[in-house]
């Protein structure tokens, strides 16, 4: 991932010239498209696109804004420049199970994940020791009926001081006021320990295991202020079977999470997911 | 599979003894276990298993069943014997779609699947051409809200008529009365076009499109009183993403539907599924 | 799929104004792009685009490919147009073995699959009455040693007399010889029974079944004149344990086979598939 | 896991009562069995048998081998017997690349994988951090052409004075000596870094891009001495597309590799995996 390779995204509702508004002013201010997607959602009508482009010799992202935005606000577009080799501040919430946080400093630290994780943040001081070896300030927040608006409010003060452009919520176990979810809305993600809609609220392992299914999965979802039913980002799955009991399943399930949650997190910072109405347009590759 | 291999499935509840009864059995009359899977739920507290063993020489079946029963009643076993070339009579219920009976067809003439077939039924005329092509006698009996008891009644008729040993609902329209649900209970298998529990009721591709979920799927259960909440045999799923329609979805189901209904019909007919409670053991290999 | 809506597809060396070349022309005639894809290869340095688009009111094809061949030239592009409903006359040759073409034939005729199939040709008689019932010309060219040339050339003859756009070896069982391959490169697909290049040549299955192998594939590819070696453009894979014996490997093999076959005669007639070398670029969904 | 669970594996050539030498010695001796599983493979002839069972009050280990002993010698059978909840010493080998043991060593510490871990061992300095945090013994062994006799025969020494039961090659980059192979043959696992036996020796990753591959693999499989040919006990693979880079296959490669080398151990650990010539009888669950 050399410097001069940028991302751009758009979206906007569906009208004619919205690809060209973006791959002709590329081409004519010389920049090269390497990848380029688009998808016109003939049910809602709306577009988007995402240029993976290079730039040789320098590159005015200044002048790039400016211009561009003329072009965009014709169609009341959304957009969004990054460089490829961005690596966005992520703020990581955790309660006990350690697995999703596990994967995702792991991948991280080994550049399959190119993330920089500011701050972890717990309502218990449990996974401090892994945030200590990967050298990731933690953040004990303890959290009761009562002190639930007063710790959401730290909450969101450390969210924003790091300048965090992306929360994950790695299994972490409360339900955040309606509130914190409106102002994550669309730029935090939550692992969903099964596959939606099926199987919402508590133990939906042991609820998996009554019913005798032969599959288990999980969602990556955005928070939104309706509980668990935020836009779908992706979904793992895996089969199982009778020998499997609650715990079984669990333990399985463990492994969908982490692995869904981080392709989910890995969509996001590479830009491929978009937002359309509540469902996302996700461009995988 | 030659004709002097044999299947044995016993359940009953969990008690020592229980293997030995079987596997001494067979032993000390000279049969050969060729493969042989047991398996004790230790919530529901019952026992399964399934032994395939082969017999040289003459083989006394009505010998083995008397004998056996002697043992098996020590355990208040319930247990089943057949050849492992039997080849069971199935009657197959379809509407209008042919997925599902087109596959069973086609795997039934090159010997994927074991069965006979003597008796298509349906409430619409529009796939008997298929079952005329491989010569299979096709009932048509329509049905309004008036005729549904009769035309239950016509359909019983040809299922005892033919002495059919499982009846397979291969996207078969129609709700069963309690009183058919209650006859077939355990005998006769569905296809649910969505993965259980999700998306039940009507239309679920296309709830499943509202939901924005990344994968689809279909679940394959026995018949019982409780619509669509039978004990779940197989499940098949596919990943999907936001280009597909709900057109899309249903094609995508239409592979996933017949593949997990073949799949669970085999297993029925090679009796490796055994019902415990509302869950189901299924041996597979 | 409508009537006005068309496929445009293009290759080329990379070039700054590739994508523009393509976009820019669309967007200044008033065309509508409903999706979009373009890539770039770093290595072999190709670009590769396709382009779904709408045209409302009149859309002049002639005119459309005059005017776009001169911006196509300057980039000595390679490119095709097609309207998205195009139903391509599409040759199938076989053998013996029926679940490659039964699967073709029912997806074609349930419209899974958009094509005409104006011959079916055979070195064998056995598939003749599936031919029958699905009402398409069966050609049965027997081969011998001696023979191969004239029958070869009898076959040729049948792809050009029927205007065939794609000829699907649908377990085709002769080696086409030098020529025969070289006139069918990259508009021939054929069905490789392995997941190559493991097991090449005769026998994969048993080959699989001796190394004790837990997966088992297939793949379907281009025809070249490097024998089992051609461009790669879709595989499909299953898992396999210790009870499968050779021919339960090959029941296995056969589904894997008919369905990574239709996947890629999906790709193809849709016009997804893009030779890169001796490689593909396949843009998916 | 209870302590009075145990593991009884039994595996010899086919011969009538093989299956009762277990059941009926269970059963007379009040042993419960929970979970049984045989195979008779009707190819090379031999019988495998895993036996799952629970005893009630003091169960005299000594006493139970004993009398075993004696059904068993009758058949020529090498068994095994083992606790549940044993756990195994197994060390483990890297060289540079840490997915592997990363995976092990975390699946280990949440108890997904019930082993210990007397020894990590590699030819270079790297993952010594990664060992000392999770406090484990990190042997770092170099070697050079001209070393590698006495570099081995240490990692011997330590391998037999650890008490290990199995030894796991987590991506150990050297090849072993036939010596070294023939003392590990049957208890060291090695994972490929492919599919095997497509893309045998270097970069396999860079084979498959020349290619065009449209899956990547890998394959865990025990050490003999017919280097990366030994018998195979699991296979993992993943679909990837044009947009995989040779860096980006052997990304995905990595994931593949921790997840299907955790999978062969555990199988192993459980007592799962029986030798069946250069094939394994793999008894999953």
């Amino acid at each position: 991932m050399s410097d001069n390779t940028w991302i751009l995204t758009a979206h906007c509702a569906s009208e004619l010239g919205t690809v060209d508004a973006v791959t002709g002013y590329l081409y004519h201010n010389g920049h090269y498209i390497e990848e380029l997607h688009s998808f016109d959602d003939k049910i809602s009508q709306r577009f988007f696109i995402r240029a993976c482009f290079r730039t040789d010799g320098g590159f005015d992202e200044e002048k790039f804004r400016t211009l561009f935005e003329l072009r965009a606000d014709k169609f009341d577009m959304q957009w969004e420049l990054q460089p490829q080799n961005h690596t966005p501040k992520v703020v990581i919430m955790v309660s006990k199970f350690d697995h999703c946080l596990n994967d995702l400093l792991y991948k991280n630290k080994i550049g399959q994940l190119n993330i920089e994780i500011p701050a972890i943040i717990s309502n218990h001081p449990d996974l401090k020791p892994l945030a200590d070896w990967y050298q990731i300030p933690y953040y004990h927040l303890p959290i009761s009926a009562d002190t639930k608006p007063e710790q959401e409010s730290k909450l969101w003060q450390i969210i924003q001081e790091t300048d965090a452009e992306l929360v994950v919520l790695a299994r972490y176990m409360q339900v955040l006021s309606d509130d914190l979810c409106k102002k994550l809305e669309g730029w935090a993600i939550n692992i969903h320990h099964s596959l939606l809609p099926g199987f919402k609220g508590a133990k939906p392992y042991h609820q998996a295991y009554e019913k005798g299914v032969k599959t288990v999965g999980a969602t990556a979802h955005y928070i939104n202020s309706d509980l668990d039913e935020g836009p779908i980002i992706a979904q793992g799955i895996e089969p199982v079977d009778h020998t499997y009991y609650p715990e079984d399943l669990i333990a399985k399930g463990r492994d969908i999470e982490r692995i869904t949650l981080s392709r989910a997190v890995k969509y996001h910072i590479e830009k491929r997911v978009f937002l359309n109405d509540n469902r996302t347009v996700v461009f995988k590759d």
